[in-house]
Formats: C-alpha cells, sequence, structure tokens
C-alpha cells in the first residue's frame, strides 16, 4: 500500500472525484487552502495499492493537468478606459502536486 | 514514532477524541469528506511512540468499529403508502481506515 | 523530498504563511482542532528538498516557538470579587509539533 497526498485546484476537484469512484478507487477530501495560491484547494487522501499507483497518478495527472484558459478579465471600474479593452486573456488553471509516500500498515476496521 | 492517520466517522469522533485523551495520547482533528460514504468522516492525525501503536490502534478499533445498527427510515412522501411501512431498518455504521507511516523526525517547538 | 506535517496555532499561522513564502518554500494549510488544546490550530503540509529540511524547521521553530505572554483574563462575572482581581497572568502561547515524513515519489502535474 501507498498513501498519495494530491493537493489539486477546487475546480478540478468534484470530476477528480467520480474518476477515483470509476477506477474503485477510495479517496478522502480536506479542504485546504494555499501555497502561492489565493484560492482554494482540495487535498485528497487516497489508499492504494502498489501496483496501481501509475494508474492513480495518471487519473490525476488527465484530470487536474496545469492548462491554458481563456478568461475575460473583471470589467476595468475606470471610466476613463474603454470598455473595449475587456478582451479574454490566457490564464494558467489547474496543476496537481502528489506525493507518493510509503506505509508500514494499513487497517480498515 | 510514526504518525497514524486515522479516517472515522463524524458519529464516531467525539468519542475518539475523549478516548485518546484517557489514553494521554495527543491527536489533530481534520474534518474531511468522501470516500464512497457521502457523509462527513473526521481524520484523526496522531503521533505516537512505535511501542504505543497496538494500543492506540486498539482504541480505534474499540472506538469506530464498523458494526450494524437499526434505523427508522425517513417517512415517506408518498401519501398512497401506508405510514405503517416505516419499520427500522438495518444498517452498517461506523468503521475506519488507519495508515502507519513511518516518521525520519519529530520535533516539539 | 522531504514531506513536513506542522501544526501550529491558528494566532501564529498567518506570520508561518508569509515566512514561508518570503522563502520561496511552498505550503498548503489544513484547518485543524484538537491535541489537548480546545483552540483551534493549523496544519501546514510542505514538500521541500532534503537540503532545505533544517531551514524550513528553523523557520517554523522562530515562528511558531511555545512563549509566555501576559493576559488580562476575562472579568469575573461574581459580583462579590473586587473587579481589582483582574491582574494580568502569564499563559503559554504558541508551540509546534513537526513531523518529517519520507516520500516515494513527487509529482507536479
Ligand atoms: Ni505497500
Ligand atoms: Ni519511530
Ligand atoms: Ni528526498
Amino acid at each position: 500500500m501507498k498513501l498519495l497526498l494530491a493537493i489539486v485546484q477546487d475546480k478540478d476537484s468534484n470530476l477528480l472525484s467520480s474518476e477515483l469512484i470509476d477506477a474503485n478507487i477510495r479517496a478522502t477530501k480536506l479542504s485546504t487552502t494555499g501555497g502561492f495560491l489565493k484560492s482554494g484547494n482540495t487535498t485528497f487522501i487516497v489508499g492504494i495499492e502498489d501496483e496501481r499507483v501509475p494508474e492513480a497518478l495518471k487519473i490525476i495527472e488527465k484530470t487536474c493537468q496545469a492548462r491554458e484558459q481563456f478568461m475575460i478579465p473583471p470589467v476595468n471600474m475606470d471610466a476613463t478606459m474603454d470598455s473595449s479593452m475587456s478582451y479574454p486573456i490566457e490564464v494558467q488553471v489547474g496543476g496537481a502536486t502528489v506525493f507518493v509516500m510509503p506505509i508500514e500498515q494499513f487497517h480498515r476496521f
């Protein structure tokens, strides 16, 4: 058994939950904040058999990978600026940090 | 020292806290969700001397072990059904998942 | 890489966040409760290169170390007691519990 600690963005958290359930991988979710990101993130605690670690990592990568997205920035309140300035900008979303940790014993009661 | 990560049902969480305090075992509690369970659960982080690991496991097992319980299901809103249909059903409650993890250093400041 | 799990008092949590950011150390924060303390505390998950572990520990120690502080106890509601009884008392605040844990794999997606 290994313990995976996966820190992902809140926006990817629901999809990751479903993908893990589909793969019959149990996870526990913690609501977390921080890193350099101001926005909330979610930490998944996953207990998994050694031979399924690569499969779990692949699911996390596929679901949460950092990617570019176009976003319309909030309207500029400065009246002297032309509203036509509000064009979409490219931002990075997603991303996951995953720690694979050894386990000495695993029990279910 | 070992670190125990114990995921238990919310309903067993207060009793587990008191039992650990009685045994002079320090624990930190995280509010968590998920697994296949929809209901909330609590994750305990316990730092414990190697020789007391079996004792801590026994306390968790005794307090949180999965067990059957009779429960009266919520009243059926369908008026065509006889209210006498609300008889107690047996459900499984409790249960704990525990990871025992190695620690390389432990510090108290 | 190592994973540091640092449990600190809420009152030291913001300062610790800034000090870690200053040192370019990424941390994820969990809101936690318990131990023998009734008050809330915060658990930091820090992923850090082996050679920077002592530096991270020093930051946690410097920021969160247990120390004495004078506090004016809440006003005594018992009208028979003289209000001059409300003199400052010395209490212990702060303190940190830190686990340094091995990591087998570390991934960023
Ligand atoms: Ni294993
Ligand atoms: Ni040990
Ligand atoms: Ni390392």
